[in-house]
């Protein structure tokens, strides 16, 4: 069994693992930059170690100094969180080599499923539909010619070493198809060290369903059910919710059995996530696997009574699994407004500084994840995300006229937030009816 | 429908009570004393009347002026919270004929329930366990006597209008019995201005277990498990828990159908709770009712998964309740503590002032009701309760671990508390262990 932990990540994710540890008894090791000294995760941890200067490069991506802080502590594991180095192989790699447990999947799985060109192939194999595309890379023009007379317009060109959202081109009509390829891979170069690219059919409209996926080092694989992610800006979710207004008993029973397939098929250890798209057809395509816990985790443990990273903590320590598939229910509705430090008014500006006055709402059937306090100074460096407002009610209904009476409580003075534009989501009649897709707040709330 | 609710309270419950109407779309009316002015009840509220001057007799005990500040505003019905006039069938009584609903049973009921002696003579003829003592008040030593003689020795001398654990005397034995008879009366008449007294037998370490009841306005009457409300001081409750460990399934069950007899046996409406002393043979015997929402009613909403405070709003509109005996579930096991402003190291001192600053705990499975924020002026004059922490876990075990991290998260700088006087009782090995009675505080952990 793990006794001891160090946490490589700072903000509210950070003290949710401290907190998870607590409560099974393992120490905590936190690490920080010199920026987050203040920092909840700083405090709540059992120890802390610096690690380096503000700059993420230096200190939360600082790879040697982490293994080292784990060293110097005496930490048997590394629990990544998101973000940062938690999809990064070589650091997972590095863990191993040193003999610090790294709480996720084997790096292989991470490489895997990290490569976009390769998950395709390996999903196609596995039976799980892909959106119609390229098989492999796509290096010539010529190649890219062929291949758009078979997938069709819009289809996109995206970076393969991609994800998150970023190195994507959307190419509505031939004549703009050679430019965009071009424009593809010296982004992908830029971005990723990598200009390798490869094509898809560009879905229009669609839902963001992803299933949980949860698995021990004894080969169990069970999925916890959905999330409906299609609040989006810019491919950053901003409301996510469990379960989906837009998925029939048989639909989700499809889905989960081939998240569940698609993990297997990839040797699938600890918690990760399948992306998929929906259609307005009803026809569903796997996107990306999330090697890692998600920001959206709370929704799936408030509807399933599963605590995500305590599941991810004992399937480290080798145990199995605890339930079964048939065990997993699915009771009431949980929605999440992720609470942004950033001004909706000046394009989302980040918006750094000091919370002068905090009210976070409380009662019955609010969570709340955060990672802040009156009195502290959010720096500039990092996500602006600063907390995570979690509701659950009985059924769709309570969960919003609940998420509408917390977001209306919740008081941050100081700095700008976007609880006011979580509202306004909230408020909007298509909201309320479900009827929503990946381009809803572009389109009908910021009306792009 | 009811549209608008006056909260004739202050304090979390006033908070928690308004959430509950904002939730449900009902417009809310809080009342204030002088010293309320900046309380979070006053200002999360749609209105807010002041009632007068800071002392409960000339605020939120004073009928008129809240009967007034509810024809002002408008408001359809009073929500009584529990304390001030939750339980005074006068005020009932007066919102009765000012056509005013009161959410709570019939004045009558109240009245039935206040009167111990005549509770205990309804609940006998109810076929409901009572505690063997006399039938009726006893006015006369002689009469004193004769009833020792067949209730036996120890035995309480209890006044008639008395409740919340004041107005009782113990004897251990015969010579003692005549001084304890006078003293009871006197302190009756002073304390209640009724020197009414009855007698029972005084059962020694029971634990105290408490029934939820809900019924509507239809005859329909449903139990919702019990509590555990053994932990307290000075007869006040300090940790209460659900479900008990002390109860099998076969002794739930009949103390559930009894409390529902009990609730029927005075045609009971609304939210209430029947108490039972339960006693080390197994034994369990009626104590009393109390005819109001209690402190501890959230430990019951989290293993339900049923908002006690909507079902007494949607009740007092006049709906049915909207599940049958059969459909309620208990699921995890939740706590509460109970955060007090107040000095353990000093007798329990009340300790009023400025929370100079103040974290709450959150993550999975935790729940604040509270009615401080940092910065905040604590008054002399009320109840020094002033925050609930309550949480869920899947079993006693991780309901106690969560408690335990959460408790010392928790952070209230400026003023003194009972944290670690709540964590002292979670770390006793007789509590883990679930060997507890009321007398274990003062035995226990104060060593009295």
């Amino acid at each position: 069994m793990i006794r001891k932990v160090l946490v490589a990540n700072r903000g509210e994710i950070a003290v949710r693992i401290i907190r998870a540890c607590r409560e099974l008894g393992i120490k905590t090791v936190a690490v920080y930059s010199e920026a987050d000294k203040e920092a909840l995760h700083t405090q709540l941890a059992d120890e802390a170690v610096c690690i380096g200067p503000a700059k993420p490069k230096d200190s939360y991506l600082n790879m040697g100094n982490i293994i080292s802080a784990a060293y110097v502590t005496g930490a048997q594991a590394i629990h990544p969180g998101f973000g940062f180095l938690s999809e990064n192989s070589t650091f997972a790699r590095m863990c191993e080599e040193c003999n610090i447990k790294f709480i996720g999947p084997d790096p292989s799985t991470i490489d895997l499923m990290g490569d976009k060109s390769t998950a395709r192939e390996v999903m196609t194999n596995a039976g799980v539909p892909v959106v119609p595309g390229t098989e492999g890379t796509v290096s010539s023009f010529e190649e890219v010619k062929k291949n758009a007379e078979i997938i069709g317009f819009p289809l996109m060109i995206k970076a393969s070493s991609g994800g998150g959202g970023k190195g994507i081109r959307i190419v509505k009509e031939f004549n703009e198809l050679e430019k965009a390829f071009e424009t593809a891979r010296s982004e992908a170069k830029a971005n990723f060290g990598d200009d390798r690219v490869y094509m898809e059919r560009f879905i229009e409209n669609p839902r963001h369903i992803e299933f949980q996926i949860i698995a021990d080092e004894h080969g169990n694989v069970v999925h916890l059910g959905e999330r409906d992610c299609s609040l989006q800006r810019r491919n950053q979710k901003v409301l996510e919710e469990a379960p989906s207004m837009v998925l029939d008993d048989d639909l989700r029973t499809r889905m989960g059995d081939t998240a569940v397939r698609a993990a297997k098929a990839v040797n699938y250890k600890n918690a990760g996530t399948i992306e998929f798209l929906l259609d307005k057809y009803g026809k569903f395509y796997f996107m990306e696997m999330n090697t890692r816990i998600q920001v959206e985790h709370p929704v799936t443990e408030l509807v399933t009574g599963i605590d995500l990273v305590k599941e991810q903590l004992t399937i480290a320590s080798g145990e199995r699994l605890s339930f079964t598939q048939d065990e997993v229910k699915i009771s009431g509705h949980a929605i999440e407004c992720r609470i942004n430090a950033e001004n909706p008014g000046n394009n989302f500006a980040p918006s750094p500084g000091k919370i002068d006055f905090l009210f976070l709402p409380g009662g019955n059937g609010v969570r709340i994840d955060s990672a802040v306090y009156g009195g502290y100074v959010i720096p500039p460096y990092y996500d602006s995300m600063i907390a995570k407002l979690i509701v659950h009610g009985k059924n769709r209904d309570e969960a919003i006229t609940k998420m509408k009476r917390a977001l209306w409580e919740f008081t941050i003075e100081g700095i700008n937030n976007n609880i006011d534009f979580q509202l306004e989501i909230l408020n909007h009649s298509k909201y309320l009816e479900g009827e929503f897709d990946t381009g809803f707040i572009a389109r009908e709330i910021l009306k792009l």
